[in-house]
């Protein structure tokens, strides 16, 4: 049998979706279709209607999808309804702000423990966790379950603090700073960056719509 | 004459190439191939050909791009050769680490103004910045030709930000609130989400190379 792997491009459509949906559940709307979706992400409908496919046959000709199935559904295929516990190295400004962030989420992904190399930050509270040391970390990965790394701290210190993670047996890691991390396969890395954001943005200040010819 | 419209996926590709020949040309590295790009930033060379032929002809067959070259032209394209102020509205733990991130950018995209609606916090310094009311906002943003907005205030919040940044006249909106904004088409808004690059990351952690018949 032949078979297909997935893309990132699509995995990552999967949580704009689910946000989109959640929108419409608080609002009690009970089914959308893939045009009304398109047409609120500024997606093609037919591309919409692929990615969901990939996964399972969850539309209905003529009616849509079904909200609260479609949520469920999909929290399933990102296993939000599995418990994942998160860790965060780097207690400055942008590791606080994801902490309270996430205590927002109503979801089972956590961020559970955060370390700091900083002497100053060590013992001191983000959102009910105190700030461990660099030297605790591999021991609280593997006590805590943690599945995922968070990493906010400067570009120079983020190699080493994606080693400790790897060597404490993290299987992801979503990294802030301004590098790019080297790592084995088996660890998943996204860089999350403020820059692209930015810099995509400023494209469309003069010229939107922006036409080339054809060739 | 047919024209074409560059999609959205192709222009926030650039920054992210741009920030690898930049880290290029830190290590010396003069000429790059599409092959080693894709490589390092996992995307398939021809997808990479295909997105900087929108924009010109910047390869050479057998050589590949001249590092020094594409980065002056991607900064064209995305304008980074400008000067483009950017005004932030939430002075708090995201807003500051969003101050402190971008100071270290080498290029001409810098906050300028920073504004929140808590009395405490107005007056306060972040980065040599002020915090000024919102009262303030509309003059500011026209007065320092601020061109780009954004949003690290509590979803709640967001959307009057929102249309008080289109009502002074910003062209582009970067939002971190986990809202779906209301605004004119002629303003771009950008969406910025951790949960998005979470909740993709969740995907991978028991299902990497996940395969799926091909039907």
């Amino acid at each position: 049998m032949k078979t297909l792997k997935i893309s990132e491009a699509v995995v990552r459509r999967l949580p704009v979706y689910l946000r989109h949906l959640i929108e419409l559940k608080q609002r009690e709307v009970l089914t959308v279709s893939s045009q009304d979706l398109g047409q609120k992400l500024d997606l093609n409908p037919a591309q919409i209607r692929k990615d969901l496919a990939y996964f399972g046959d969850f539309g209905r000709k003529g009616i849509g999808y079904d909200v609260s199935y479609l949520i469920q559904q999909i929290r399933h295929i990102l296993k939000l309804d599995q418990i994942i516990n998160v860790g965060l190295v780097g207690a400055g400004k942008l590791g606080h702000a994801l902490c309270n962030y996430t205590v927002y989420l109503k979801d089972n992904m956590k961020i559970v423990a955060v370390f700091d190399a900083m002497e100053s930050k060590i013992g001191t509270d983000i959102n009910n966790l105190k700030v461990q040391p660099m030297s605790e970390m591999i021991t609280t990965v593997r006590n805590q379950h943690i599945r995922i790394g968070i990493i906010t701290v400067p570009a120079a210190e983020a190699q080493y603090v994606a080693e400790q993670f790897v060597e404490a047996g993290v299987e992801a890691i979503l990294n802030f700073a301004p590098v790019i991390l080297k790592v084995p396969s088996h660890v998943r890395v996204h860089t999350a960056d403020f820059t692209t954001d930015l810099f995509s943005l400023a494209y469309y200040l003069t010229d939107q719509g922006k036409e080339v010819p054809v060739q």
